[in-house]
């Protein structure tokens, strides 16, 4: 019944890296909590660097000094 | 007051299917608990099936196997 | 496999109340959308009336109000 | 240690508007309960007009209105 | 019309702390955006230590080393 | 940078398994996408059984039916 939300910023995440994401979130909490796979929701967003802040800045800025 | 936020994929949702669901889950919350729809707030978030998982499989493959 | 989240203030909402909120939820997915119930997720989360702010105010202070 | 997730409506917003959201939030944290703002991260969601409601109107319908 | 969701640790955050944030995130709303304060909708979630983590480390134990 | 929630029933969930979670969910953003962690977060919701459906069913119901 879990259900995981994983935020990360859009920058050329692949389709066999979002597959990954969910496989070892639903693996993590069989691992950690025994839960049941099949009713075990992950859900990925991909948000654009201009709309994610850290540190009070842009990411898209923070990329831009290598950060 | 209340806050619905429902995640759906993006397969093909239309703008009357969303109005729907706006409405419906406004009236929900009239009926059960009485609040005024007038501050009731719907967001719909579209997934796209890539980016969602259910038992540990990309959502993109159980509509490829018919689920 | 839509998932749901209602929230709403943590004013005395009885388990026979969410049980509404979580079928009526549930049920208008498949109405609307004709999605499987059997992996619609419904989440309610209560929040105390200091954690919630509409116009700016907060909503122990509305209430005292009448609002 | 803060997580600020802030949902508007797709119109428009430029990238300087979401920096001085993300500064702003910011800010308010650090201004407010003195938290670390290296470690505070600001989310921003832009939503279409078809997937917001208000008072069971999409707000696609009420910007037609004028509202 | 925005909704914003601050999550933070429960250290003994008072109730006055929490209506300068919901008066202060409406206000950051209207001064960037000039979004309608009365339909602005601001949640705070008060997050135990034991529940978030940064860095791999639980927040409670990052205390203890006076992080 | 990611921001991960994970939410679950509150049935007794120890402070060593929200442990191994916060664990967990950050090094597999490390692994599949080499993201620092540093800068992860990661929040653990424990929703109460009352308010968390599947199925159009209230999990304290399903857990007395032994599902």
């Amino acid at each position: 019944m879990p259900y995981v939300n994983i935020k990360i910023t859009d920058e050329a995440v692949t389709a066999e890296q979002k597959k990954q994401l969910i496989e070892g979130a639903t693996q993590l909490l069989v691992d950690v909590l025994n839960k049941n796979p099949a009713t075990t929701v992950v859900v990925i967003d991909e948000v654009n660097t201009d709309n994610w802040g850290v540190g009070g800045e842009v990411i898209t800025e923070r990329r831009k000094q290598g950060k």
